[in-house]
């Protein structure tokens, strides 16, 4: 599949592409009328279609065939600090959009030192990653929670994991996941989490967990954490 | 161990700072004479000293302790082609040196775009992610070099792999690896292989690997390629 078009409403009837979409398959791909496209509604679903419409700013189609993704027997969420430097979480969430995640929490911590977080350019990154992946879920981007609203709430049903840089040397997230569990892990800010931080995470029952023997940056260990979720789920 | 300073000379008695390192030590760290400082020399030896002298552009040092870095009993060279875009390229070159690589070859393949490397700025590159993941190793940055030429190389030590995407789905990067081997994986750009650079490399005895289900971006599959190494040895 070479190209792959994204429509939140086709589900609700949006039988057409944004005039960004349009401008791509019209003009860049130069498709026209009569020609197949493939879309998804990052929900899940992949579409071909038949363009029926083909002007300067507008692409119509009709649905041929739809089918959905293969299931995943797994879920992860990653709930991470932001970086100090927006470009390192941004390509963060590009990578692990390509690797396969469900969800991400920005989380803001002690040491976070960026409170804010650009939520229609994070968008726009998993947007295009997903696409680029081939992928039909778009995932959830949950905006910038603080640290102890976050931990407040109850995850009973998932596989709590803490990625924290100390001298016991904890033990390695491979050995610990098993497959097939919701995960959630959370990853600390550059100077990671305050120690009241991981003691509230363990009396939750958070796992404390090791991602190798050298210091990761934030969205380094964010990334490895993802893609070692996924390759334990081979 | 808080930060780690580079003097590649250090062997050959440059007991100094480079002007560079002297000012972030000096004036961004607040060191004075007598303070101790840990430098390495990028060889595989960390050192620590002490500072005899602190003047406006030179930190001058003597040697206290020396000691080297544990040796890993395997090897990892990731020849891959460069991306269109270079800041792609740059970060996985950061990311592979946080993770643990120690050769990268950039390779000018058929679908190639960019045929040229900033070799000074990934030198730049890596040695910043060699000190802040705390490495006493700089990674061989090898050359563009073109994938006729590359291929023609005996690699006879080594286990031999090639990432490519096709129907056939080979057998995963994870399960072919085995511990403590010399590693050789290639990654293509973006348009992937040629079937005859496949067949060349099939040929010279490079197995053909998968790196998952979906597709991922060059830079992705070079990263991924690279931890996945690293936790087979694990």
């Amino acid at each position: 599949m070479e190209n792959l078009f994204y429509q939140p409403d086709l589900s609700q009837g949006a039988l057409f592409l944004t005039p960004e979409e349009s401008k791509h398959c019209l003009k860049v791909l130069r498709k026209k009328q009569g020609d197949t496209i493939t879309l998804t509604d990052g929900a899940g679903y992949f579409y071909e279609a038949l363009i029926t419409e083909a002007t300067i700013s507008q692409c119509r189609f009709s649905i041929q065939r739809k089918w959905q993704e293969q299931l995943k027997k797994y879920h992860i969420h990653l709930a991470i600090s932001p970086t100090k430097n927006p470009d390192r979480i941004e390509w963060m969430v590009e990578k692990c959009v390509e690797i396969g995640i469900d969800q991400i929490t920005f989380l803001s911590c002690k040491n976070t030192e960026r409170k804010s977080i650009k939520s229609d350019r994070m968008l726009k990154v998993a947007l295009s990653a997903m696409k680029q992946s081939v992928r039909a879920t778009l995932p959830v981007l949950s905006p910038l929670t603080s640290f102890q609203d976050f931990i407040k709430t109850d995850y009973s049903e998932t596989a709590k994991f803490i990625a924290y840089v100390d001298m016991e040397n904890p033990t390695h997230l491979m050995s610990l996941a098993k497959p097939g569990k919701h995960y959630l892990v959370l990853v600390g800010p550059e100077g990671d989490f305050t120690q009241q931080e991981l003691n509230a995470a363990l009396h939750k029952g958070f796992t404390k967990i090791s991602l190798g023997n050298h210091r990761l940056r934030t969205e380094t260990a964010g990334l490895a954490a993802c893609l070692m979720l996924n390759l334990v789920n081979t």
